[in-house]
């Protein structure tokens, strides 16, 4: 949770006048969002959400996040859409700060994961990733498996200390992606992130996904591989077949996929694995003093990294390994 | 800001069904209020805030702020109003602490304190004191003279390692106020916290105040002497008596000031400043590992705290010291 910017109400006033929403009623920072300030923007016309980029996202991908939201909010996916100000920018500046105003989405995120969320995932990503056929623009995936030897390098010297011989076993696994990570599968949009905090539900049906700001483009089977580690494993870190199996089938259910995409699962599931235990543990070793965000607990991902390490083909999670 | 508890969605769905305030559609933890949790929550009805009261605000008083509350916001005090469930009850229990839901106030906070804003809030304040005049329960000041002590204490031997002389100085203080500090002059319902963040405008027009978790019975002039010091010094520190004048002008306007009250603005505010440094001394001593909220700085309290030191009579404020 994080409000690293103080929004003056003079400045707010005068950022709000070039839009068509009304008189702000209130703005409050909202403990969300870990690498951007966000307020939730009251206004004559309802509720917005104000997002103030922090250094951490590079100002050069906001036209990217801004018209990917821009088109997928306009292709039939519940998610933030980017409100223009009068002269039909989106993308503006308040306190020294790229800023932007998004609708605000109605929802709540899952604590308690349940099957039924699963499903419905599975679903809403596969429409995802079709609505996000038609969008022109690409984003490198930063995060992806080049980017992993970098963040390995800036904590190499450290891992061991956070747990004995970690180090050497992230080397191999690192070692491992770089000669045999997949190539020639479908690509596309993917959202990259699509943790449970960023996806919205209403008692049974999911209102809404947030946050694309990882989003990029990269082989579309990785998201599905993300959200098994972020959605499938039970508190105790048991792996839960029976979710698993509901949000890959959901997903083929609007998208198909083929078996090149599901042999590939493990592997991209494994690596999905180290890329959350990488910046994670980076995260860990590199706490500024007074951090206003408690970083998250690497360990998690070394215990999913070393289950998907055992998993010889998809069936074992669960999933129908047939193609379509 | 802070948010000490995460609410599950299943619990909050439960709680919210026992009240006539329609399906949630969201519940955001805000980055607001230094002792209790804050979510902003959306219902079909409406914003709302729905607080936890953490272990800071003693159960014991939780009844006397929702009534003070309640009473305020019946008897014309923009504030917000306590929200009841079908049973009748305001104060409840979720995730297993206290916990109540307000009306939502429009408003923002000023960040930089213009005289109009000390116009207004002289003018509210009265207004507070005159619609506390008929509230019935009563509430000692746990941070009035007596309270100082014990907080003196408890930093005794680590006050010179903040700032080298300071020990001594404050205990002198301390003696002085603990033989000195008025008698007799008006009480009842004081905000005794009345900062710029509990305090809502909308363009220039004050709409309303917020936060009665240090409301309690003490001089109704001891309010005053907190605002003066909470809104007008300028961020160098110097005092602007315009800024005094028309806090204590419009205030006059609305409830009228004894002489004795007026003479005894010079210690009350000198009292009321050794008050916000012995807890901001305590605090910035005792800041706990990885703590959320960053303490606020003593030595602003310090300065302030000199300042009245020097202060022969109110008129050195820049107030009018006759009567009425």
């Amino acid at each position: 949770m994080a409000v690293y910017t103080e929004i003056g109400d003079d400045d707010l006033r005068g950022f709000i006048a070039l839009y068509d929403i009304g008189e702000v009623l209130s703005c409050k920072g909202i403990a969300e969002g870990v690498e951007n300030s966000n307020f939730l923007l009251t206004t004559e016309r309802g509720n917005f959400i104000l997002t103030l980029y922090e250094k951490r996202v590079a100002r050069g991908d906001l036209p990217f996040f801004i018209a990917l939201m821009d088109h997928l909010a306009h292709h039939g996916v519940a998610c933030p859409t980017p409100v223009r100000a009068r002269d039909g920018e989106a993308l503006r500046e308040l306190c020294g700060r790229p800023a932007a105003i998004v609708t605000f989405l109605n929802g709540m995120w899952p604590r308690r994961i349940e099957p039924f969320h699963c499903a419905a995932l599975g679903a809403a990503l596969a429409r995802l990733h079709c609505a996000g056929a038609s969008f022109a623009m690409t984003r490198p995936n930063d995060l992806g498996v080049a980017g992993w030897r970098p963040l390995y390098e800036a904590c190499a010297g450290r891992i061991d200390g956070f747990l004995p011989g970690l180090g050497g076993e992230l080397g191999e696994e690192l070692a491992l992606f770089e000669s045999s990570w997949p190539r020639d599968l479908p690509q596309g949009v993917v959202h990259a992130d699509l943790f449970p905090d960023n996806v919205f539900f209403r008692d049974h049906e999911l209102s809404g996904l947030i946050d694309f700001y990882f989003a990029c483009t990269d082989f579309l089977a990785y998201d599905i591989a993300v959200c098994l580690n972020a959605w499938c494993f039970e508190p105790d870190l048991s792996f839960n077949v029976t979710k698993a199996r509901l949000l890959v089938g959901h997903y083929r259910a609007e998208r198909k996929l083929d078996a090149a995409e599901l042999a590939a699962l493990p592997i991209l599931a494994r690596g999905s694995a180290l890329r959350f235990l990488l910046t994670r543990l980076y995260d860990w070793l590199n706490q500024p003093a007074g951090a206003l965000v408690r970083p998250k607990d690497p360990l998690e991902y070394v215990k999913k990294l070393r289950f998907h390490r055992g998993i010889a083909d998809p069936s074992w999670y669960g999933i129908d390994a047939g193609g379509g």
